[in-house]
């Protein structure tokens, strides 16, 4: 039996003691106010089990998180439709995104980096009556909890000042593949990566994903040849280009957000989020990243 | 003493030959209704003789070859300072503009590029007290035609589907080298691009630069060291990537816009201009450079 | 209880039934000759049941599924120091392998691609007493067959032809990333891939790694933290810029060679291999890849 | 009257104040014994006036300066078809020149970096009965000195340590654009690059393509179209990717060498030569780009 309190709160001890913790998310003026000092971490298995530690209650901005989720509703609308429009492969190179959808015609390397995400939020602005109320319908029913909502001023915030996702989407229109006006995509986009939840709830909302597809309420969202390669692409583009890295080192599908948090799962064992909004060259949590490693050496667990 | 008139006879009747005219620019709508079969030649010499053939005073969009123009006008306000905010270096690749941005931080490597001349447009936007106005009454001034105008269907056209412009813009105002705001510049640079000039008034307007800085009034505009390099940048720059093979078969600094128009000169000899909508796949007008190569093999001059 | 005879039977007659087989390599002269309607495959479970069908027992040569036991052999000897010199992150593009080695000074994206697979055996021969004999005996006592061996016309074969390692052998001694002459460690190298094994081979070589580290006579070759590096790394890069795709459609660990061959495993549970010559576009075995997602489809198993 | 004597002393004058010289070339270890206090320059006028200053009649390795010169043998041998193999355009990229060769199949950009430089020793390979003789003999037919010879040290010294050279051969070599082998062309294009020349012996060797294909000797080497492309090429291709940066600030076609010599032309006018073994970040000499367009800012002349 693994005993989840103890390792808990032995991370804690651990994160405590490190003093360089990242540098707090600037591009988004909103994010750059969070106090770097932060740290939670919530874990729930496969039997509703739930153990956390620190600040795992406090709300935090999902940010690219979110693209998991925009991509799971957008599998659930058009199925395998969906792979013309955006690859599955890792993006590999740090810099280039907007070369990269030069050099593939417009077609982006996955639904996990921005470009891709981009196309996701396309075909629900395209799919859905209302987008914005349905993704956010979408997700409270997933997590249960009705109480989840956006963050209008991280979403102004980012609207202000999103210039390279105005540039991606307007790069995506010149190759035809953005079918919606870019400020209408983007308007839904901002508000879906501003969603504000806190570490419970996230492993709430990705329990669908450890679970093969049925939710915490046992309802049925995804197929598990859906959930397969949901969490596939978690893996080997969830991470920026630290994907790798972090497959190497925590060996979990997961998903990192620029907002400091980040959600791994093991299938059908257990789902975890950890909070902390420092950040490292990369832009995935050091803190964050430092926890799961520390979870998987002492589980000794991982997909591989 | 050369013979303009029998060689620019000759290769009229060159051009009539030939039955592969190219393809007529089409992702700028207006620019595609243009006739294929259009050709004009017009050529003046430092005496201020003209030589004229063809379609030589039918108007065209002269699209990229306003921003020799603009680079001119900026050079003129602000100066060498305009090098710390692009470069002058060939861009080598043809498809990856942006990603050049990318990797070079937000400075276009030259001038004649989309995101170099939009960052010169920029510039004027910031200088100008009423920035469309005042760049044709410029251009206006050196050629001492007041008849050139914009072209308004033009500009609407390229505003409501040059997504890749905006795409540049976007990207450089993400670096912080674009410092007003995208709608503005782009605004700008639409116009700028749809001025409707034809060979005869483009060989007038480009004397300046043939004329080590004086125009075809006499006035001066630019210092002989700006001269140098602006005829520099066109050489090295002025065809997209066709530059060196611009230099290497015709051997003149010119440019080249999806208008289908030429414009070169040989210093301190002759200024020329051409006209053949059909482009090949580089972007530059096919049969424009076929006249250019047969004019300097009749002439035997060329700056090398 | 997974019936692998069916399963196994199934996947035959619908492979039968495919006539677009793909291309046998033809840059390897020696691999061009193989008989492209040849199809193996071999499973063997965490309790050394084994199943087969089709040609499982023919050698063929395994090339770069070579890279993965090359890697496990290093690491054993040189352990975490070995990622001063090869990074862990997929490589992304398709075609630039040499131009990331010029990006990134010599450091190859990870160990799988040629790049980084030449640097693991200039470790070998650096640390080996006989690099060649010391290798294959390392092979034979894994796998605990002395039969396997070296295919020394194949060997001599690439040694001939092999402009492209001799370029990226010659690139990364430029950047000090090979610390011995390149022809020792090519030889090396070429030897290496030249391997040949058949399907029930194979599997039992790498049932090293579906078993956290003991090999089929039980002897422990690695730790658990070391079988789930190298299995993330040939999740995240085992199948060149096709990765990803396996990774979603098969969800499995695994690594494919230009021979045809690939080998996959699904950790604690079983570890399976197929040979089919014929190559798709991205360089990996068509049918092979087919097989292993109708394996993964029927099992409903995955790592995922 | 240009006063050739006044300006010379001049420079020198300005040259002798300059504190920070450069770096010498390291990565060849022969070049990198050189004095970097060593300075000279000369030049020879279309009716054969010289004037010189400094070290101008001391020899040093003119490296990648060879390379017009076997550009100029290959063309006189096989003409045109000599186009199929190589490109006429920039590169702009400064360190990528094996991806573009990858991402170009094997087609170096242009006969003047170092991939397209190997296509035409390659050629003259093939071409010459004896290639290192015969080339030697070239050059000393048209400078009209007997006394010019190899650097043997410096070939040696290149072979040694030249893998990068190796690598960009044997990718050469993987694409079919290296029709002999390996060691044979590499042996050709380092003694050609290991020539030892000085300033006043350089201008003489220039004179040519100064002088419309007429050599010193008034023997006919070249036609004016196969001179207008040589000296286009320098222009645009001449100084890495500072190509753009000299004809922009000194306005001539050039070639540089990391041995610090430059080699300039005003066509019809004057050929220049200038040495200073210290290099910029671009790896051209700091001094000898410096003391050009003191040249050119002082004579007011310039191709533009």
């Amino acid at each position: 039996m693994i005993n989840y309190p103890d390792i808990l709160h032995n991370i804690q001890l651990e994160i405590n003691k490190v003093s360089e913790r990242g540098q707090v998310a600037r591009y988004i003026p909103e994010l750059s106010k969070i106090d770097p000092h932060k740290f939670g971490m919530h874990i729930i298995d496969a039997n509703r089990n739930e153990f956390s530690v620190g600040d795992s209650e406090e709300a935090f901005s999902i940010q690219s998180i979110s693209k998991v989720l925009s991509l799971s509703q957008a599998i659930g609308l058009i199925g395998e439709e969906l792979w013309t429009r955006v690859d599955v492969e890792p993006s590999g190179d740090p810099f280039n995104h907007l070369s990269l959808l030069e050099q593939e015609n417009g077609i982006p390397r996955n639904p996990l980096i921005n470009a891709g995400a981009i196309v996701v939020a396309d075909i629900l602005v395209s799919k859905l009556k209302n987008p914005k109320e349905d993704f956010l319908t979408y997700i409270q029913d997933i997590s249960g909890d009705k109480s989840i909502n956006f963050d209008a001023d991280v979403a102004a915030s980012e609207k202000e000042t999103g210039f390279r996702n105005y540039a991606a989407a307007n790069l995506l229109k010149s190759y035809g593949n953005l079918h919606n006006d870019v400020d209408t995509v983007l308007d839904f986009y901002f508000h879906q990566c501003s969603l504000a939840l806190n570490c419970k709830q996230l492993t709430k909302l990705f329990f669908v994903f450890m679970n093969r597809g049925k939710c915490l309420q046992n309802n049925t969202y995804l197929t598990t040849s859906q959930v397969k390669r949901i969490n596939a692409l978690m893996l080997t583009c969830g991470f920026y280009d630290e994907a790798g890295e972090f497959a190497f080192e925590v060996g979990l599908p997961g998903k990192s957000g620029v907002g400091g948090g980040i959600v791994a799962l093991l299938p059908n064992n257990y789902c975890v989020a950890t909070w902390s909004p420092g950040l490292n060259k990369k832009g995935n949590s050091k803190l964050g990243m430092l926890a799961l490693e520390m979870l998987t050496t002492a589980t000794k667990q991982s997909i591989f």
